[in-house]
Protein backbone atom coordinates (compact mmCIF):
# COMPACT_ATOMS: atom_id res chain seq x y z
CA UNK A 1 0.00 0.00 0.00
CA UNK A 2 1.77 3.49 -0.77
CA UNK A 3 1.43 5.97 2.79
CA UNK A 4 -1.04 8.58 1.68
CA UNK A 5 0.04 12.16 0.53
CA UNK A 6 -0.12 14.24 3.31
CA UNK A 7 -0.42 17.38 1.27
CA UNK A 8 -2.99 15.72 -0.67
CA UNK A 9 -6.07 17.36 0.94
CA UNK A 10 -4.33 20.58 0.25
CA UNK A 11 -3.57 20.49 -3.28
CA UNK A 12 -7.25 19.38 -3.26
CA UNK A 13 -8.54 22.36 -2.11
CA UNK A 14 -6.34 24.61 -4.21
CA UNK A 15 -7.41 22.76 -7.45
CA UNK A 16 -10.90 22.91 -5.91
CA UNK A 17 -10.69 26.82 -5.87
CA UNK A 18 -8.71 26.99 -9.21
CA UNK A 19 -11.20 25.07 -10.78
CA UNK A 20 -14.11 27.05 -9.43
CA UNK A 21 -12.18 30.34 -10.55
CA UNK A 22 -11.33 28.87 -14.06
CA UNK A 23 -15.26 28.61 -14.75
CA UNK A 24 -16.16 31.65 -13.22
CA UNK A 25 -13.44 34.21 -14.07
CA UNK A 26 -11.81 32.15 -17.42
CA UNK A 27 -8.30 30.33 -17.08
CA UNK A 28 -6.36 33.42 -18.44
CA UNK A 29 -8.01 35.74 -16.06
CA UNK A 30 -7.18 33.69 -13.25
CA UNK A 31 -4.03 34.21 -11.45
CA UNK A 32 -1.89 32.37 -9.07
CA UNK A 33 -2.66 35.29 -6.58
CA UNK A 34 -6.71 34.86 -7.01
CA UNK A 35 -5.99 30.85 -6.01
CA UNK A 36 -4.65 31.84 -3.20
CA UNK A 37 -6.84 34.33 -1.78
CA UNK A 38 -9.68 32.06 -2.20
CA UNK A 39 -8.16 30.24 -0.67
CA UNK A 40 -7.16 32.07 2.63
CA UNK A 41 -3.11 31.42 1.95
CA UNK A 42 -0.21 33.56 0.58
CA UNK A 43 0.63 33.17 -3.22
CA UNK A 44 3.91 31.92 -2.00
CA UNK A 45 2.47 28.45 -0.01
CA UNK A 46 0.26 27.69 -3.19
CA UNK A 47 3.85 27.56 -5.00
CA UNK A 48 5.25 25.12 -1.82
CA UNK A 49 2.26 22.89 -3.94
CA UNK A 50 2.27 23.22 -7.72
CA UNK A 51 5.09 25.13 -9.38
CA UNK A 52 2.59 27.21 -11.78
CA UNK A 53 -0.71 27.59 -12.75
CA UNK A 54 0.23 25.22 -15.66
CA UNK A 55 0.48 22.95 -13.10
CA UNK A 56 -2.95 23.65 -11.31
CA UNK A 57 -4.23 22.95 -14.62
CA UNK A 58 -2.97 19.60 -15.82
CA UNK A 59 -3.64 18.65 -11.93
CA UNK A 60 -7.94 20.05 -12.89
CA UNK A 61 -7.72 18.16 -16.28
CA UNK A 62 -6.30 15.13 -14.60
CA UNK A 63 -8.89 14.40 -12.29
CA UNK A 64 -11.61 15.39 -15.09
CA UNK A 65 -10.36 13.09 -17.73
CA UNK A 66 -9.74 10.40 -14.52
CA UNK A 67 -13.66 10.73 -13.98
CA UNK A 68 -14.82 10.66 -17.55
CA UNK A 69 -12.34 7.89 -18.11
CA UNK A 70 -13.88 5.61 -14.97
CA UNK A 71 -17.17 6.28 -16.34
CA UNK A 72 -16.00 4.61 -19.64
CA UNK A 73 -14.94 1.84 -17.99
CA UNK A 74 -17.62 1.54 -16.11
CA UNK A 75 -20.09 1.57 -18.67
CA UNK A 76 -18.11 -0.92 -20.64
CA UNK A 77 -18.63 -3.26 -17.42
CA UNK A 78 -21.79 -2.59 -16.87
CA UNK A 79 -25.07 -4.53 -18.26
CA UNK A 80 -26.18 -4.40 -22.13
CA UNK A 81 -24.66 -5.57 -25.55
CA UNK A 82 -21.12 -4.91 -26.60
CA UNK A 83 -22.65 -2.55 -29.36
CA UNK A 84 -25.19 -1.15 -26.45
CA UNK A 85 -22.15 -0.39 -24.58
CA UNK A 86 -19.63 0.67 -26.98
CA UNK A 87 -22.72 3.42 -28.50
CA UNK A 88 -23.05 4.23 -24.66
CA UNK A 89 -19.56 5.25 -23.71
CA UNK A 90 -19.44 7.43 -27.48
CA UNK A 91 -22.73 9.41 -26.79
CA UNK A 92 -21.52 9.87 -22.84
CA UNK A 93 -18.41 10.97 -24.00
CA UNK A 94 -19.98 13.65 -26.21
CA UNK A 95 -22.35 14.86 -23.80
CA UNK A 96 -19.43 15.72 -21.26
CA UNK A 97 -17.87 17.65 -23.82
CA UNK A 98 -21.37 19.21 -25.07
CA UNK A 99 -21.54 20.34 -21.12
CA UNK A 100 -17.86 21.52 -20.70
CA UNK A 101 -18.25 23.88 -23.72
CA UNK A 102 -22.20 24.65 -24.08
CA UNK A 103 -23.16 25.03 -20.32
CA UNK A 104 -19.31 26.25 -18.85
CA UNK A 105 -17.54 27.96 -21.66
CA UNK A 106 -15.40 29.73 -19.65
CA UNK A 107 -13.68 26.09 -18.71
CA UNK A 108 -12.85 25.89 -23.27
CA UNK A 109 -9.73 28.25 -22.87
CA UNK A 110 -8.42 25.97 -19.86
CA UNK A 111 -9.19 23.10 -21.90
CA UNK A 112 -7.03 24.29 -24.65
CA UNK A 113 -4.07 25.21 -22.36
CA UNK A 114 -4.09 21.92 -21.11
CA UNK A 115 -3.99 20.38 -24.77
CA UNK A 116 -1.16 22.24 -25.84
CA UNK A 117 0.56 22.30 -22.57
CA UNK A 118 -0.19 18.67 -20.70
CA UNK A 119 -0.51 16.72 -23.90
CA UNK A 120 0.56 13.81 -21.51
CA UNK A 121 -2.48 13.24 -19.47
CA UNK A 122 -4.57 13.67 -22.64
CA UNK A 123 -2.89 10.86 -24.46
CA UNK A 124 -3.30 8.51 -20.99
CA UNK A 125 -7.47 9.30 -21.06
CA UNK A 126 -6.75 8.12 -24.72
CA UNK A 127 -5.37 5.17 -24.06
CA UNK A 128 -7.60 4.07 -21.18
CA UNK A 129 -10.68 4.83 -23.55
CA UNK A 130 -8.84 2.83 -26.60
CA UNK A 131 -8.52 0.06 -23.85
CA UNK A 132 -11.95 -0.15 -22.59
CA UNK A 133 -13.15 -0.10 -26.96
CA UNK A 134 -10.49 -2.53 -27.48
CA UNK A 135 -12.04 -5.04 -24.72
CA UNK A 136 -15.52 -4.06 -25.63
CA UNK A 137 -14.74 -4.98 -29.45
CA UNK A 138 -13.05 -8.34 -28.60
CA UNK A 139 -15.85 -9.12 -26.30
CA UNK A 140 -18.33 -8.72 -29.12
CA UNK A 141 -16.71 -10.53 -31.66
CA UNK A 142 -16.42 -13.44 -29.25
CA UNK A 143 -19.93 -13.61 -28.93
CA UNK A 144 -20.41 -12.74 -32.66
CA UNK A 145 -21.97 -9.54 -32.54
CA UNK A 146 -19.39 -8.11 -34.37
CA UNK A 147 -16.85 -9.39 -37.44
CA UNK A 148 -13.44 -10.10 -36.74
CA UNK A 149 -11.15 -7.60 -37.06
CA UNK A 150 -7.96 -6.57 -34.94
CA UNK A 151 -9.47 -5.37 -31.47
CA UNK A 152 -6.56 -2.60 -31.04
CA UNK A 153 -6.64 -1.23 -34.73
CA UNK A 154 -10.27 -1.03 -34.95
CA UNK A 155 -10.75 1.02 -31.30
CA UNK A 156 -8.24 3.31 -32.99
CA UNK A 157 -10.45 3.37 -35.75
CA UNK A 158 -13.44 4.19 -33.97
CA UNK A 159 -11.66 6.97 -32.35
CA UNK A 160 -10.66 8.46 -35.83
CA UNK A 161 -14.33 8.30 -37.01
CA UNK A 162 -15.74 10.10 -33.71
CA UNK A 163 -13.76 12.62 -33.46
CA UNK A 164 -16.11 15.30 -34.36
CA UNK A 165 -18.20 14.47 -31.21
CA UNK A 166 -14.92 14.04 -28.96
CA UNK A 167 -12.49 16.32 -30.40
CA UNK A 168 -12.87 20.10 -28.22
CA UNK A 169 -11.85 21.80 -30.97
CA UNK A 170 -14.40 20.38 -33.25
CA UNK A 171 -17.39 20.77 -30.71
CA UNK A 172 -15.98 24.41 -29.91
CA UNK A 173 -16.08 25.14 -33.92
CA UNK A 174 -19.60 23.65 -34.14
CA UNK A 175 -21.43 25.42 -31.35
CA UNK A 176 -19.87 28.40 -32.46
CA UNK A 177 -21.49 28.68 -35.93
CA UNK A 178 -24.57 27.88 -33.96
CA UNK A 179 -24.88 24.18 -34.56
CA UNK A 180 -27.44 23.09 -31.63
CA UNK A 181 -26.39 20.69 -29.71
CA UNK A 182 -29.46 18.35 -30.70
CA UNK A 183 -28.28 18.56 -34.26
CA UNK A 184 -24.62 17.17 -32.87
CA UNK A 185 -26.54 14.10 -30.85
CA UNK A 186 -28.64 13.48 -33.98
CA UNK A 187 -25.79 13.25 -36.45
CA UNK A 188 -23.70 10.95 -33.77
CA UNK A 189 -26.60 8.56 -33.74
CA UNK A 190 -26.97 8.51 -37.52
CA UNK A 191 -22.93 8.17 -37.40
CA UNK A 192 -23.03 5.43 -35.11
CA UNK A 193 -25.90 3.50 -36.96
CA UNK A 194 -23.80 3.32 -39.70
CA UNK A 195 -20.28 2.66 -38.04
CA UNK A 196 -21.97 -0.37 -36.21
CA UNK A 197 -23.20 -1.83 -39.52
CA UNK A 198 -19.44 -1.64 -40.29
CA UNK A 199 -18.69 -3.88 -37.86
CA UNK A 200 -21.07 -6.28 -38.00
CA UNK A 201 -20.18 -6.73 -41.68
CA UNK A 202 -17.25 -8.79 -43.05
CA UNK A 203 -13.74 -7.01 -43.84
CA UNK A 204 -14.00 -6.62 -47.47
CA UNK B 1 -24.20 34.44 -72.36
CA UNK B 2 -22.85 36.34 -69.87
CA UNK B 3 -20.50 39.15 -70.94
CA UNK B 4 -16.83 38.70 -70.12
CA UNK B 5 -15.71 40.95 -66.94
CA UNK B 6 -13.25 43.40 -68.62
CA UNK B 7 -11.63 43.08 -65.13
CA UNK B 8 -11.16 39.57 -64.85
CA UNK B 9 -7.37 39.53 -66.02
CA UNK B 10 -6.34 42.18 -64.08
CA UNK B 11 -8.09 40.40 -60.77
CA UNK B 12 -6.90 37.50 -61.66
CA UNK B 13 -3.32 38.95 -61.83
CA UNK B 14 -3.79 40.37 -58.15
CA UNK B 15 -4.70 36.91 -56.94
CA UNK B 16 -1.63 35.28 -58.20
CA UNK B 17 0.55 38.00 -57.10
CA UNK B 18 -1.30 37.80 -53.54
CA UNK B 19 -1.17 34.26 -53.68
CA UNK B 20 2.64 33.77 -54.30
CA UNK B 21 3.02 35.92 -51.06
CA UNK B 22 0.79 34.64 -48.82
CA UNK B 23 2.72 31.66 -49.79
CA UNK B 24 6.39 32.62 -49.46
CA UNK B 25 5.97 35.46 -46.77
CA UNK B 26 2.54 34.00 -44.92
CA UNK B 27 -1.05 35.92 -45.13
CA UNK B 28 -0.37 37.86 -42.08
CA UNK B 29 2.89 39.80 -42.98
CA UNK B 30 1.88 39.95 -46.91
CA UNK B 31 0.42 43.72 -46.58
CA UNK B 32 -1.79 45.43 -49.45
CA UNK B 33 1.15 47.34 -51.10
CA UNK B 34 3.23 44.23 -51.55
CA UNK B 35 0.96 43.02 -53.30
CA UNK B 36 0.46 46.04 -55.45
CA UNK B 37 4.48 46.79 -55.73
CA UNK B 38 4.16 42.37 -57.06
CA UNK B 39 1.58 43.64 -59.43
CA UNK B 40 3.52 47.08 -60.48
CA UNK B 41 0.53 49.25 -59.71
CA UNK B 42 -0.34 51.56 -56.74
CA UNK B 43 -1.90 50.33 -53.47
CA UNK B 44 -5.14 52.42 -54.45
CA UNK B 45 -5.22 50.67 -58.08
CA UNK B 46 -5.70 47.19 -56.46
CA UNK B 47 -8.38 48.39 -54.32
CA UNK B 48 -10.32 49.75 -57.27
CA UNK B 49 -10.48 45.71 -57.76
CA UNK B 50 -10.62 44.32 -53.91
CA UNK B 51 -11.76 46.05 -51.04
CA UNK B 52 -9.32 44.61 -48.72
CA UNK B 53 -6.52 41.98 -48.25
CA UNK B 54 -9.36 39.62 -47.21
CA UNK B 55 -11.16 39.92 -50.52
CA UNK B 56 -8.38 38.50 -51.68
CA UNK B 57 -8.21 35.59 -49.63
CA UNK B 58 -11.84 35.12 -50.52
CA UNK B 59 -11.06 35.01 -54.00
CA UNK B 60 -8.05 32.42 -53.90
CA UNK B 61 -9.74 30.57 -51.56
CA UNK B 62 -12.82 30.60 -54.10
CA UNK B 63 -10.18 29.58 -56.68
CA UNK B 64 -8.79 27.00 -54.97
CA UNK B 65 -11.91 25.53 -53.53
CA UNK B 66 -13.19 25.72 -57.02
CA UNK B 67 -10.73 23.43 -58.15
CA UNK B 68 -10.87 20.84 -56.03
CA UNK B 69 -14.48 20.45 -56.04
CA UNK B 70 -14.52 20.08 -59.93
CA UNK B 71 -12.18 17.43 -59.52
CA UNK B 72 -14.05 15.76 -56.62
CA UNK B 73 -16.85 15.65 -59.66
CA UNK B 74 -14.54 15.06 -62.18
CA UNK B 75 -13.39 11.88 -60.19
CA UNK B 76 -17.29 10.98 -59.39
CA UNK B 77 -18.23 11.01 -63.69
CA UNK B 78 -15.06 8.85 -64.11
CA UNK B 79 -14.79 4.82 -64.36
CA UNK B 80 -14.75 2.33 -61.65
CA UNK B 81 -17.13 1.31 -59.08
CA UNK B 82 -19.37 3.46 -56.83
CA UNK B 83 -17.04 2.45 -53.96
CA UNK B 84 -13.84 3.47 -56.21
CA UNK B 85 -15.04 6.74 -57.00
CA UNK B 86 -15.87 7.64 -53.00
CA UNK B 87 -12.73 6.73 -52.14
CA UNK B 88 -10.67 8.22 -54.60
CA UNK B 89 -12.86 11.23 -53.99
CA UNK B 90 -12.02 11.28 -49.90
CA UNK B 91 -7.97 10.16 -50.82
CA UNK B 92 -8.11 12.73 -53.34
CA UNK B 93 -8.97 15.64 -51.05
CA UNK B 94 -7.21 14.54 -47.74
CA UNK B 95 -4.34 14.51 -50.40
CA UNK B 96 -4.56 17.97 -51.69
CA UNK B 97 -5.06 18.83 -47.59
CA UNK B 98 -1.71 17.56 -46.40
CA UNK B 99 0.31 19.01 -49.68
CA UNK B 100 -1.37 22.59 -48.33
CA UNK B 101 0.09 21.95 -44.26
CA UNK B 102 2.93 20.06 -45.30
CA UNK B 103 4.50 21.20 -48.29
CA UNK B 104 2.95 25.03 -47.64
CA UNK B 105 2.57 25.89 -44.31
CA UNK B 106 2.59 28.97 -44.90
CA UNK B 107 -1.06 29.21 -46.61
CA UNK B 108 -2.04 27.80 -43.03
CA UNK B 109 -3.18 31.06 -41.93
CA UNK B 110 -4.59 32.31 -44.64
CA UNK B 111 -7.13 29.10 -45.04
CA UNK B 112 -7.52 29.76 -41.20
CA UNK B 113 -8.68 33.46 -42.04
CA UNK B 114 -11.13 31.97 -44.70
CA UNK B 115 -12.48 29.85 -42.47
CA UNK B 116 -13.47 32.76 -39.79
CA UNK B 117 -14.27 35.60 -42.40
CA UNK B 118 -15.82 33.48 -45.84
CA UNK B 119 -17.51 30.74 -44.28
CA UNK B 120 -20.09 30.99 -47.36
CA UNK B 121 -17.20 30.39 -49.51
CA UNK B 122 -16.28 27.00 -47.68
CA UNK B 123 -20.36 26.09 -47.25
CA UNK B 124 -20.74 26.00 -51.05
CA UNK B 125 -17.57 23.92 -51.61
CA UNK B 126 -19.10 21.20 -49.25
CA UNK B 127 -22.32 21.80 -50.50
CA UNK B 128 -20.70 21.11 -54.54
CA UNK B 129 -18.90 17.51 -52.50
CA UNK B 130 -21.94 16.65 -50.52
CA UNK B 131 -23.82 16.60 -54.06
CA UNK B 132 -21.27 14.75 -56.10
CA UNK B 133 -21.16 12.24 -52.75
CA UNK B 134 -25.13 11.66 -52.79
CA UNK B 135 -24.95 11.37 -56.62
CA UNK B 136 -22.33 8.36 -56.27
CA UNK B 137 -24.42 7.00 -52.96
CA UNK B 138 -27.25 6.94 -55.23
CA UNK B 139 -25.44 5.45 -57.86
CA UNK B 140 -24.01 2.57 -55.83
CA UNK B 141 -27.50 1.72 -54.34
CA UNK B 142 -29.34 1.58 -57.59
CA UNK B 143 -26.21 -0.64 -58.87
CA UNK B 144 -26.65 -3.45 -56.03
CA UNK B 145 -22.96 -2.15 -54.20
CA UNK B 146 -24.36 -0.14 -51.61
CA UNK B 147 -27.93 -0.91 -48.94
CA UNK B 148 -30.47 1.58 -49.50
CA UNK B 149 -30.54 4.81 -47.02
CA UNK B 150 -31.41 7.88 -47.79
CA UNK B 151 -28.13 9.24 -50.11
CA UNK B 152 -28.79 12.94 -48.80
CA UNK B 153 -28.13 12.24 -45.47
CA UNK B 154 -25.65 9.53 -45.79
CA UNK B 155 -23.76 11.84 -47.64
CA UNK B 156 -23.37 14.19 -44.59
CA UNK B 157 -22.59 10.93 -41.87
CA UNK B 158 -19.85 10.47 -44.20
CA UNK B 159 -18.42 14.34 -43.96
CA UNK B 160 -18.86 13.71 -40.55
CA UNK B 161 -17.09 10.37 -40.13
CA UNK B 162 -14.50 11.48 -42.24
CA UNK B 163 -13.57 14.77 -40.71
CA UNK B 164 -10.03 14.15 -39.51
CA UNK B 165 -8.74 13.74 -42.83
CA UNK B 166 -10.34 17.15 -43.99
CA UNK B 167 -10.90 19.55 -41.11
CA UNK B 168 -7.73 22.06 -41.71
CA UNK B 169 -7.40 22.72 -38.05
CA UNK B 170 -7.49 18.50 -37.22
CA UNK B 171 -4.87 17.83 -39.91
CA UNK B 172 -2.90 20.99 -38.69
CA UNK B 173 -3.29 19.51 -35.23
CA UNK B 174 -2.33 16.17 -36.30
CA UNK B 175 0.58 17.30 -37.98
CA UNK B 176 2.04 19.83 -35.43
CA UNK B 177 1.92 16.66 -33.16
CA UNK B 178 4.52 15.06 -35.37
CA UNK B 179 1.79 12.69 -36.41
CA UNK B 180 3.60 11.49 -40.33
CA UNK B 181 1.27 11.47 -44.01
CA UNK B 182 1.51 8.64 -44.12
CA UNK B 183 0.10 7.22 -40.88
CA UNK B 184 -2.27 9.65 -42.06
CA UNK B 185 -3.12 8.20 -44.98
CA UNK B 186 -2.97 4.13 -43.45
CA UNK B 187 -5.59 5.46 -40.84
CA UNK B 188 -7.91 6.74 -43.60
CA UNK B 189 -7.76 3.86 -45.74
CA UNK B 190 -8.50 1.48 -42.50
CA UNK B 191 -11.28 3.87 -41.65
CA UNK B 192 -12.90 3.77 -45.41
CA UNK B 193 -12.87 0.17 -45.15
CA UNK B 194 -14.91 0.19 -41.86
CA UNK B 195 -17.43 2.60 -43.32
CA UNK B 196 -17.75 1.20 -47.03
CA UNK B 197 -18.47 -2.26 -44.97
CA UNK B 198 -20.97 -0.41 -42.92
CA UNK B 199 -22.91 1.04 -46.68
CA UNK B 200 -22.81 -2.39 -48.26
CA UNK B 201 -24.43 -3.37 -45.06
CA UNK B 202 -28.43 -3.43 -44.16
CA UNK B 203 -29.34 -0.98 -42.05
CA UNK B 204 -29.62 -2.60 -38.18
Amino acid sequence: MNAPDPHAATRARIADAAEELFRTLGYQKTAVADIARECGMSPANVYRFYASKSAINEAITQRLLGGLSALVEEIAAGPGTAEERLRATMVEMHRRDIALFFSEKRLHDMVTAAMTEHWGVIERFIERVLGAWADLLREGMERGEFARRDPEATALTLKHLTMLWTHPLLIADCLGRGVEPEELQRDQAAALDLVMAGLKAEPC
